[in-house]
């Protein structure tokens, strides 16, 4: 069967790598590989070919590869999202297009980065979700990457205009208090579900969020802490996310954070190579030291807090 | 036969448009239509799928198939350079490799619009220009929409190390000095093409610009006035250019700039639609008019300056 | 008498110059001289303390001192208007009162540097305006330097709702378009002078400007492009434009633009020296001789000019 | 006594508030109180006037005024040190000497936004330091904020050429490899105290920091932190640290960041009023239940930690 996305999405949807090879090739057993490790870890879906997929340093021809790979491997067990942002209208409403008939669930849309005013963005999304039809759409608001800000009034203006905008992967930073507005706004309700390397999301499960869209190497404290707070355990969701929050800080930094995550799903078994592709960082010595301590710690303290449960 | 490009490049290498159908589809016929027009103006080369070639909004394939017949149509009359930038180096290279093998006499390379440090940049180059071993480069400097700042130290280091780069397309702004301060420095001198629409033609050759690698509707001007500084004719040349600048300040704004640029193309018969990929801008009526009354005070100066000459 | 700002004004208000010695201390015998300059050149205002016055480089005494000076030697002949844009609210406002009690006929404004939506745009000149109560208010439209892109619904509402904003100074860039849509859009109209150093004066006259407010180093230019366009004599105003336009273009560059104007006003007697404080632009010698050049021709231009008239 | 700040200054130097009365005049009593609270909680030093002080949105009275205050309670105590970054080199080498006379320690100097080239840099810093003679400095290092990115060779540059920067404010991100290639580089040593809020602070102190120059409203964690690494016992200091990091990844948001370290500061008596100068966030009845709730859960934490502990 294939999923559709709607605005009732909720829990935890993955952002996934794009796994290569240490030659710098689409590997397509990791990405057979990755899928089961989130799976087993009890994501509600998958997200590919986001900014954290390196979906930019493809060719159009890699990216349906990717693409493909992912819905076969997944083959319907869960809800698959794929990115489909890219400077032109054109390519992106053909990717798209491709994307749904191939099976995915959805797309996932950010702004280009030269739009300004409200009215600029505005006009983008309906020119492009114009042409999407009924595709369902999940609409990316990351400003600390694209340089787009994106008002409540005007992501409002976009939710009552578009039926099939069905999610907001709500990333600006700071941003409690916009959630908080959208959550409290008049008019059509999508789902939000949280980026930001999930950096704050208790506070935002508690001021209304739907649940994460972001790629943490340990999503199954995702997938626990949006349980326990759907639950109504807050404090218990939040506890398992504090344990782990050391070293979540430590991947949510810009720039090296994709390498960090890469060589954290290694070393889980999770994909071949911590291969990323240029130009792109590179992990020291110091930072693998760096990296066996703050995972190292927080094996010993969700070992304590087993007992302490115990 | 072939050409390749090298240090000695000068003249004008116009940056050409990607023509499309009013449906937004590449336009093969117009390619053709294009490439006789700037051949009869008398340019020396011709770049193609630049920043205002819209290649960015150009799928892989369509890339190809614009490069392809571009370099069909010259044949081998004129150097083309290739625009080959793009966020991952594995594609860029890929997409090098096949210019080069079809036919193109260089590649052009901006820097991704991440770099900060100079280090970093330079990072960015070595990466892409090992990869490229002997393939001719223009090295692209346009700050303005790159948001990096390449110095004079770091071209300096560049040109040394790699013996491929062979060109640069300057237009960092301001960038007189800076100009100034390359062709004074001691080591390797490469050929020093000026862009920034052209607005500062005069000033930069006579600085020790090489020529013009820009995109004006009347390149015959460029032409003339590069001609006249070569043989000495600085004030011809000015002259000349003086009389052009109105309607190529209008043209040099950013945004607007290539809708400009393609109606004044489509009027001159250069191509069969000013079609613009979205997103992108969309004349108004004001502006026709506006563009009306810019190219019929453009041609009584003209008709003025034939009379004075006369 | 004192002049107060509205919304009819129209002319060149020149946008003025902070002289310094060449110790960089403010050079009151300077300000005299080149507001009798201004004056002998016909400007209807002048504008002091704005970007291009180096405002930001001056302690809160300076900006007194230069206020008073200036507003001293005019004596009531022209309006004057005080920029008084700074990063906190409560600085401004008392430097604004300050101004307005010392004779000023008006204040400019630009928004801080971190406005991204049009909600905190609005909110921002909210806070500001609604503690200036009757204070005249130009609001300074400039996304080039401030980073903040207003649109033209924001700057409706904000015409609309506060009756002491009286003038534009419209800036964007491209904004030709913008210009028509103000002056088309329904609600109160404000006086909109142009700036961007005034490199599209004739095109933004014809589409509905009142004037300019810049500073270029001829602003008998501008005032009499201004007469002509006021008489309706469009083509000969852009005549007269046209002849200067090289220079203007070559002043109106980024960073060193400041430097190159005040050696211009050094060189026809207005000020004592070119001083620029720090950090800011040095001329080379290279840049003496162009400009030298640059000034040559437009004299030579003239002349022929006055010919041809004769 | 008088301090002087030198190069192997470690441990705290709290960023200090800029304390306001609710109606947002300078608040002397609450400077008088805060100073106590610092002292109070073992830091090693005060630095006022920085980003977080607001400094930018004082007039040149306020920031003496705030100056003299500190300075008077401090009374030789502890070391401060004084912001004086600001657009013109000439107001800023006068308040630095002013402070510098008043008893400062140091001052603390940030690059102006418009830097790019590394040469831009060198050039800026050159201008200022040759000109600060013996003062001694503290590099501000903060490219979210400045947009100006230093790269270590121009650090290195830097700390060579001029013997009076003692110490570097390190808050690049991400920064970690930068801070190791500092401390590893061959050349003269200065102080690295870390900022960004802290959020990194036991792998920068890992990684061969000295100490801490940030604002958290709980000081006394940076001061302990700091201490059990200097004794070398880097678990003991980490596992502290953690305890606190879900309210200080709160805290180091940006923009509202200030609001909440101010409520904070009151909450704890150390000042009397939270408020924030205009332009500036404030907190919604939201903000504050989560605020509470994230101090709650520190509380238990902490109390946990003493149970464990004992």
């Amino acid at each position: 069967m294939s999923y559709r996305l709607d605005e009732t999405a909720s829990g935890v949807y993955v952002i996934a790598v794009t796994p290569f090879t240490d030659a710098g090739l689409v590997d397509e057993a990791s990405i057979d590989r990755v899928v089961e490790f989130y799976l087993e870890r009890g994501v509600t879906g998958i997200t590919i070919l986001g900014m954290m997929g390196e979906a930019h340093k493809l060719t159009s021809d890699e990216s349906r590869q990717v693409m493909n790979r992912y819905l076969a491997r997944v083959d319907g067990r869960v809800p698959v999202v794929v990115g489909v942002s890219q400077p032109g209208t054109d390519p992106l409403v053909a990717f798209a297009k491709e994307a749904m008939d191939a099976g995915a669930a959805g797309v996932m849309l950010a702004p280009v980065n030269t739009l300004r005013t409200e009215e600029q963005i505005q006009g983008y999304f309906s020119g492009v979700l114009d042409r999407l039809g009924s595709v369902p759409v999940v609409l990316q608001d990351y400003p600390f990457v694209t340089g787009v800000n994106i008002s409540v009034d005007t992501l409002r203006v976009i939710f009552d205009r578009y039926a099939n905008v069905v999610m907001l992967k709500h990333e600006d930073w700071p941003g409690h208090s916009k959630l908080t507005r959208l959550r409290a706004s008049a008019g059509r309700q999508v789902s939000i579900l949280v980026g930001n390397g999930g950096l704050y999301l208790p506070q935002e499960l508690a001021r209304g969020a739907y649940g994460a869209m972001t790629g943490f190497a340990y999503p199954e404290m995702l997938v626990e802490v949006c349980a326990h707070f759907a639950r109504g355990n807050a404090d218990l969701g939040e506890d398992l996310f504090d344990i782990y929050l050391p070293l979540l800080r430590h991947e949510a930094q810009p720039v090296i954070g994709i390498a960090l995550r890469k060589e954290l799903l290694r070393r889980r078994g999770a994909i071949a190579s911590a291969h990323v592709r240029s130009p792109g960082p590179r992990l020291s010595a110091e930072d693998h030291r760096e990296l066996d301590r703050l995972v190292e710690r927080q094996h010993r303290r969700l070992a304590g807090a087993s007992l302490a449960a115990a």
